[in-house]
């Protein structure tokens, strides 16, 4: 039994850096030496205590991540020491209704690791073999942990139905709006990205995407002068405010779709008149399944995304909490990364 | 230049009937007898004067009927005096992004006949020949003024994508509740509906359709027993309460579909959590396309509806005001036809 280190959220905004041993290898089981673990808005938001109810304290968070394959258990065949991978960090129960219709990532009984059991932030990892993606040699182990985050913005893009030439509309340009705007313009959109923070506006910007800050302009208007009038095609919430819930409704042409992708913790005012009117149509959407990291990866194999621009920090697991409170800040922050090896 | 009677809306909860003159019969216009036009929760909105701003007093309201072709213009060649006829009463643009789109039905420049331009509550109705739909032998005048309602129940249940053997439940059983129900039933669904109104549980229950009274049972349990936990796979939102949006995002299953048929005419909370976390859908239905009133027509005519047992009350033209009162008490009623020559 070795030994490795970890950072367990305590409660109480704190995180502590301690050694934990490592648990026996079930014979289904793959251990990872973790490189890599980006911090999520889910991290802070269990940082920020409002997942209390959910984590079993200490907990060990993390969830976006890549590593090498240090062991693999007695029954795994498809997998050998020294592989890089990412995880898919869902373990679904299989027997739901949700499960049963092909919705694993959907399941009533979730558990996903960092949250509902022991995540990626520490030096070893035990997972499931069937949880982990093959990263192919093009991409470093730094990109790999973005793998997680790109999967959330293909399952999104997949939701919203989004096809070459549509008007598409992201609100609010944290990691995964812009990675929503980057994917939906590979797939051939004309997107516009709405969001107030300066220094997110500068970095969609800088790639080559068109953006509004909504403080500065009236964006129904501007979407309006934009589409001839029409509307977007599409519309992504993903600002979790609730002056973009009000806004989505006029931002979409007639028959135009929503998609939900912001957590919006209590029911907020919503015009259903519109969606009456002019039929429009709301999908929710949540994490990714199995196709969303295949494709996640092949993107980001393929070289087309700024991936290396999208990190904005790297730390260490002794950095963690430093890294939430900057999250917290609103400082110049798109993505945080931990080393954790 | 003959005259007719017609029922004119005033304003302030006043119906005139008077006489009025028959326009000219433009070249591509048909001029038909009216036999009977339903009263509409619409028409009851106007006459209450929520519509004030839309409708031009004095207004002929009016748009659920059936009527025999008494003349046709010179350069209409489709259709024969005596034919009996319903009317689809939308006059579209063509132009807006809604009608190049193929989405005539929600046109944003519409004029729905009986609202923004003369209804049907008249003796002598002239209306282009383009909204005609010919009404088969098998039907009497009587049952083709329901097409149009029917019509719209079909559009609300192909919205919600009804497939057979799903759980459906409709919220609130007035005659487009009742009629949604019943047409998701004939597309193989389980239905439940849920009232409050004891004549309209009564009525639908005689009609073989299970009810809840929400007043009297937790629905949300009632739909989870009834579907093993799973939850609704359709829920048709039909009533227009906030109470009822509140239950809507607890009575679907994950991935569950919600219809929005109900005019909310202001914002109202509701659930986004849900539909992240289940990935819902939520669609707007609003009027009907043509395929729904060929589809309606098909259904109406094959005798599976009990369409004369909808129709609660048949008056004349000077009843419209007392009508129009009876279905504001809440009434014993479900579907008043008016007799309009």
């Amino acid at each position: 039994m070795s030994a490795s280190v970890a950072a367990f959220y305590e409660g109480g905004r704190t995180i502590r850096v301690a050694e934990t041993q490592v648990s026996p290898l079930g014979p289904e089981d793959v251990r990872l030496k973790v490189a890599f673990c980006g911090i999520c808005g889910t991290d802070l938001h269990i940082y920020h205590g409002h997942m209390d109810q959910r984590v079993k304290l200490p907990q060990i968070i993390g969830h976006e991540m890549s590593g090498v394959i240090e062991a693999v258990g007695d029954r795994v065949t498809e997998w050998r020491v020294g592989e890089h991978v990412t995880v898919r960090p869902i373990l679904h129960c299989g027997e739901c209704s949700a499960c049963r219709a092909g919705y694993t990532h959907i399941c009533t009984r979730i558990r996903v690791l960092g949250i509902d059991a022991p995540g990626a932030m520490q030096g070893l990892w035990n997972v499931p073999a069937h949880t982990l993606h093959r990263l192919p040699a093009s991409l470093t182990l730094q990109q790999g942990a973005l793998v997680e985050p790109i999967s959330v913005a293909c399952h999104d893009v997949r939701r919203g139905d989004v096809k070459p030439g549509d008007n598409v509309m992201v609100l609010g340009s944290g990691p995964i709006g812009l990675l929503i705007a980057m994917i939906a313009k590979l797939a051939g959109a004309r997107v516009l990205v709405s969001e107030v923070n300066p220094f997110r506006l500068e970095l969609a910007k800088s790639f080559g995407i068109d953006t509004v800050n909504p403080r500065e302009s009236d964006i129904v208007r501007v979407v309006a002068d934009s589409t001839g009038g029409a509307g977007a095609d599409v519309v992504f919430e993903v600002s979790g405010v609730a002056g973009a819930v009000e806004s989505m409704t006029k931002l979409v042409r007639p028959r135009g779709r929503l998609v939900m992708v912001a957590i919006h913790p209590k029911p907020v005012p919503v015009d259903l008149f519109q969606f009456f009117l002019r039929e429009l149509s709301l999908q929710g959407a949540r994490l990714y399944e199995r196709r969303d990291f295949d494709q996640a990866i092949e993107i980001a194999s393929s070289g087309q995304l700024p991936l290396d621009r999208i990190v904005s920090l790297v730390t260490r697991l002794d950095g963690l909490q430093d890294g939430l409170e900057k999250m917290d800040s609103g400082a110049s922050i798109m993505k945080i990364l931990v080393a954790c090896s």
